[in-house]
């Protein structure tokens, strides 16, 4: 690890993927439960802090506190407590560089900013990505079997207007083995029937039907939205031996010609089966994100991993930030320093030439997810 | 690769899991064939000296036994006969530091120290893991369907009086992709019936059952006894690509509020894997002994891996250990340059301060063996 | 990345496994897309130069076409043209310092030089492999289901008089997980009325039987012939998650005691899993090339990885060039590069002699290809 590249520092970044803040205070046991993807804190386990993130947090978040560097985690979150939510959540935001974010609001909204607040908070451009899943769960209590299919597409056209792009859970629901066919409307509607029979029975309104989550990835192709998809790492819901990108082969090669571009979201740790999938598919695009806040100083590793195979168009930036103003610092802080690190590897090694190292900087900080994102036109 | 930090080469460890070693002599070939996983040694691939453990051995070992580093291997051989096996195993057992192994005694029992035996050898306190296959392997001859859970039950409470945990190979078996759910009695007699028939039929007394492998495991967890389980990496007995840790995310969801810690041995090369569930579980913990040892001068760059994600509360030291001397001293003094190494690089970094190293050390060093495993009350 | 070790810049290389270069021009959309396993270049991802291997390109190859390291793509392609491709082609595949190469003649063999001019062009020994599925789809429009076998036996025994092994391609039509058994006459030859009966159908002549894959592999076990298998990395037609190399371990353990090399190609990403069947049957063997030049200056972090666990006398070296003449010079330098840092690294670490260094290159670099292939007697 090394200081930052100077025309790293300053690169203005795109986070194409990350959630609303959270607003309200915060305990120890409630920072530790938001830090990962572990949902439970145990004496089992000892803290959280004593991981590579929560030494990131001490390192690299303390001094934005006005503490000093590695700072305990007590003296930490008393001082966040002190300063308040709204100015630490200020501090951490206004200081990352991105200027846009695409924020996912489909999960857990109550509880999060929402886009406008976040960018007047932020003080960024702030985006919407549509949950797939989100919308037609909203739907399915208010229609048919048959009718499901056009109010689905109604509402998605509704709610997409302003949107970017849109994203699909299905990694979380039924894992990412989707077939490549689109659906037909008989499939739809009965898949739909099957969904309805189950929440008539009790069942909660939670879409997982592997029909169902293709048709809806189909809905975002036809409207030439961009697709995102969970990918790989994430909580203990997931079942993440079938979260492998690889799995989306069949899907990804019976939508190449549609020309709409597809992200794979964090990846970790298949993030070299991703790359691979961004080498040979020209409408595949992947990040780390996520991993490179909970990797700490092992980030910019898992990032020289990626770009093994990953062409430099084909690379973009986020976050995954959820909830802690810090994860949005962090995850920035740390894919400057991934990628700062990898050119001045490759620049050491005479690899490259230093116009290129600029140029592929941008490509990924920001070029890339402008272009695909037509953020511009916005 | 570093000089060790003093704190590191000081630090005392608890091998959480090895076996026994082996106390007669040995020659080139019955060498080779200890060293790795390998259990032939063929012309067609050369020696076994030829790789990272070999070197490892010729660089590390040798001088323990009186001979320059980079020995040849001949000559090493013949020093070892030289020195003899008893000595060979004082040196190499009485120099590692550890202050307490935990040795699972399940497999070619006869051919090796066992625990008081071992113990005297190192001069340190040994502990027994119960190996579970083995004991219901031997319960089962004088039992009858109907019998056998209540018989393994009492044979179990027998032999764990002792002991600090238990282990499962269930993936040499049947692979991990076991269920989450508790086998119901009827189900247990079922296969107890399947698999004493197949042993009336001429099968030799080998377990192989999902439904008993899964029995085995809430024994285990029912008499709240941390449950070890074989991961990855082993002989070419194993079907690795059926040993990925995430094949137990069913049964880990299923177990964690019953808070008895599960243990991941070994996880290479599924070793990013482990650590995600290491993260995402509160009561599983993981360790990447074995390929410690075969990986020579790259084991820190599989530590690293592994430090991505697993808290530093969850990450254990083994060696796994079995048979030849050399591998509890490779195993460890290596185990101990990667953690080293890592701290280093974090400290040249500043991603910690001095304090969260040493204290970070001696967790996974000995303070999370000892907490998990219970080992002040023996 | 360091200068070259010189006993690793002057090493003979074995390239075991390679492709016929092309000899006819090619334009800037050509060449990327021969460049790297994507076939198809959009705007959508920018240009393929803007990825390591782009880079590579750019910085190893445009000196031996007498521009400055990092020249623009465009320079380097109009000096490409200015020079020709025999100029271009001479000059790469002189330079390589290989000694043997091993021609994969299978795929689009009239587009490609044969075994003999290439023999000339690149002023070196060439052997031919044979493609185990191509002698397949030759011999099935010309035979029934009943003659198969015997008509498949008689035109392999022709086409191998001179060959130096075979090579299955089962990866990219089935997948790897091939049974461990032999298949019996009656499975063949039912297997081969299948096969003919889709193509009286109008299917196309394309081998894609788990049967008659298997049943072409125990064909060159017979004839001792030591048999490749594509495994990992390759382009969009191949369903990656189908080609870990774990999935073949029922067919190794069915062939060990045959004793006839089985040969793991490319790898990538599992180039871990690859090394572990190295390391645990002895008639195993593997190379990381096609990775090696697509990933660049990362090429040496994937060797690395490579050799945790496979012994040096089962490692080989192989470029997988294929076309364009600068992958056998990257595939070449790059594999040096990584040779080279990985024995200065454990030379720095003294983990080896300096004797031993240059002993394993040996192996590495051409004595296990001359071993296994028997390349003497040629």
């Amino acid at each position: 690890m090394t200081d930052l590249l100077d025309f790293v520092a300053d690169l203005p970044l795109v986070d194409h993927h990350c959630h609303g803040v959270r607003t309200g205070g915060v305990d120890r046991d409630g920072f530790e439960r938001m830090l990962t993807e572990a949902d439970t804190v145990s004496p089992l386990g000892t803290s959280l802090f004593d991981s590579l993130i929560g030494l990131a947090v001490r390192e690299r978040c303390a001094p934005i506190l006005d503490l000093p560097k590695h700072a305990p985690a007590d003296d930490y979150l008393a001082r966040r407590a002190e300063l308040g939510s709204r100015e630490v959540n200020r501090r951490f935001l206004r200081g990352t560089g991105s200027t846009d974010y695409l924020l996912d609001g489909g999960f857990l909204p109550e509880s999060l900013t929402a886009t406008t607040d976040f960018a007047e908070l932020a003080d960024a451009r702030a985006h919407d990505i549509v949950r797939l899943e989100q919308v037609a769960e909203d739907v399915i209590r208010g229609t048919s079997a048959a009718g499901f299919a056009e109010d689905f597409a109604a509402e998605l056209d509704r709610r997409t207007g302003n949107a970017v792009g849109v994203k699909s859970i299905a990694a979380y629901r039924v894992g990412l083995e989707l077939s490549g066919e689109r659906p037909v409307p008989g499939e739809v509607e009965a898949a739909a029937g099957r969904w309805l029979a189950g929440i008539e029975a009790g069942e909660p309104v939670r879409l997982a039907d592997e029909v169902l989550h293709r048709h809806l990835v189909w809905a975002g192709i036809d409207r030439r939205l961009p697709v995102q998809f969970h990918v790989g790492y994430g909580d203990s819901d997931v079942d993440l031996h079938r979260c492998d990108p690889l799995r989306l082969t069949g899907l990804l090669r019976a939508t190449r010609d549609a020309g709409v571009p597809i992200l794979l979201l964090h990846n970790y740790p298949f993030h070299r089966n991703a790359a691979y999938l961004a080498q040979v598919f020209e409408h595949v695009f992947v990040d780390v994100g996520l991993a490179t806040h909970n990797a700490g100083f092992r980030a910019p590793a898992i990032l020289a991993e990626t770009l093994e195979l990953a062409p430099f168009g084909k690379l973009l930036f986020s976050t995954d930030a959820f909830g802690l103003a810090e994860l949005y610092h962090l995850g920035t802080a740390l894919f400057r320093q991934g990628l700062s690190d990898f050119l001045r590897t490759a620049l050491a090694a005479d690899a490259l030439s230093e116009a290129d190292a600029l140029r592929l900087a941008r490509l990924a900080g920001h070029e890339n997810a402008a272009r695909i994102y037509r953020l511009e036109r916005k």
